[in-house]
């Protein structure tokens, strides 16, 4: 073995905790996608596109971590293999952008609204799958990668990561 | 004097660190209207639409707060009269509007959206005055109170501070 | 009126939310000292004592401040004159003593030495009216100011912030 | 493969970015103990304990994970598998407490004895190994458990987590 280990590959993926089966299955399928190709993936640990995305990684052997509003680890999600509650409530949201290299949005509610805004701030590369459209007053749109499917989305998120030969 | 002081009335004013004439005139005039009704302006302390709100709280007399990034007060803008450095950096933007009864956005950059998406998610009553519009991917449009002048944001905000007779 | 607005100069007071009549009366005297020298106070916002040393500063007309743990402003002390809920629970800690160019910690419980923690780890002067002692493995012992009286407590902050011919 | 994937159990260790010789070699120790019971070790990412306790996790194959200050992945000591950056600055001391089941203290500095206020206000567990004493006023002593040696932190770790029969 040697003597460092390999960092993993972490990539963000926010969503709402309700979603419609579309974007369950969106979800599902980018979770898939990352874990086939060895990155872990960290999101706010709850249900809907959270859950989803965790059972996607799951099946195909994948790490998954769950960045907690509350104190408790038992809400996370089944598929949340690693559980860190934070305690710091809706403030968790820049945390959970923060951890990862690149940004997926999939479908989404005003939490992840506040997401998207953090992640462009951070200028993290955010990757549009279905999910807010924000302009500003004049007109111009904010910088998203937008994408039309999962495939697409593990694609420009492999590119972003280097990993696009594998 | 009576046994318990009178809780001041607070407001978020959000909005970018650099502003155009127009955004920066509208900052002014929110921050002479909310302190001459003896409301505090809650803010993220720094330039643009943060020192504009500031400086008009200031001419009149009212009660400026600013939640800062770092740990230096120093980095907060001259009209702030209460400094209150953070140090946990973007992720006071929650707090920001967290501190408020209600939000004022004017302009913006990212830092804002995410500021718009937590203050939606908490359910503060958002007004919005020439900053991000955001839709969902079904087209349907975030909550906000949409004005075009200063002073209808100023009569939107004490409607839902219930001081619309003063 | 001059252009820029005096910036107020802001002392943080730490304890628990339960206290003995005597560290009641001590935070009390505490409130009453900054609030005459025109010194705000922030706290955590809740009771014991927080709310002494917030009864005490009104009763100077001084000026107060609770960041509170939860989202409601309504949960702080009927003292506190400006309740900023931050919603991030007991991380709030590390930004009540972030906020103050000083810091007095009276009595307290785990959550007051947590704060002991981050103003030393922060370099602001901490000083100490019967509360915690800690010492490190090798006997050397946490470096805080030690006092025995309120009185002795606000000479102290007044020396550390160069206000001590007041 | 069952649907719901086996939640790992964590551990949060923490101890200052500089420790001496003893202290190291106690890290080392305890993050190999740790490692070899399947138990994921949680810490700040850094230097000094930080860094030797990921070593040790990590010539076990264990998993470790650090909740950096910062915003850049890159800081983290080489042994750290999953490097999550916050943003927040020494307020991430909160979370690295709450990440955790129990807590293990080595040595350690101010931070330190934040995490350990942290710690025990939450209601953690709190194994302590040279590390910080902490006591009231009165003289009663914070509520820690305090062993002698890596073995018995790794004993009363495990006695805590409902493992002690592995």
């Amino acid at each position: 073995m040697s003597d460092e280990c390999h960092r993993m590959r972490i990539v963000s993926v926010i969503g709402s905790a309700t979603c419609s089966e579309e974007e369950c299955a969106y979800a599902e399928a980018v979770g898939e996608g990352l874990a086939s190709h060895g990155i872990a993936v960290v999101c706010g640990g709850r249900s809907g596109v959270m859950e989803a995305v965790c059972r996607g990684a799951q099946l195909r052997g994948g790490l998954t971590i769950g960045l907690l509003p509350g104190l408790d680890g038992e809400a996370a999600n089944p598929y949340v293999r690693l559980a860190l509650p934070t305690g710091i409530g809706q403030a968790r949201n820049a945390l959970v952008v923060a951890a990862g290299e690149a940004v997926i949005a999939i479908g989404g509610g005003y939490g992840t609204l506040s997401e998207i805004g953090f992640a462009l701030k951070l200028g993290k590369p955010l990757i549009a799958l279905g999910t807010w459209k924000a302009a500003r007053s004049d007109g111009s749109a904010a910088g998203m990668i937008e994408v039309k499917t999962p495939g697409e989305a593990i694609s420009a998120c492999l590119k972003i990561l280097g990993l696009a030969h594998l």
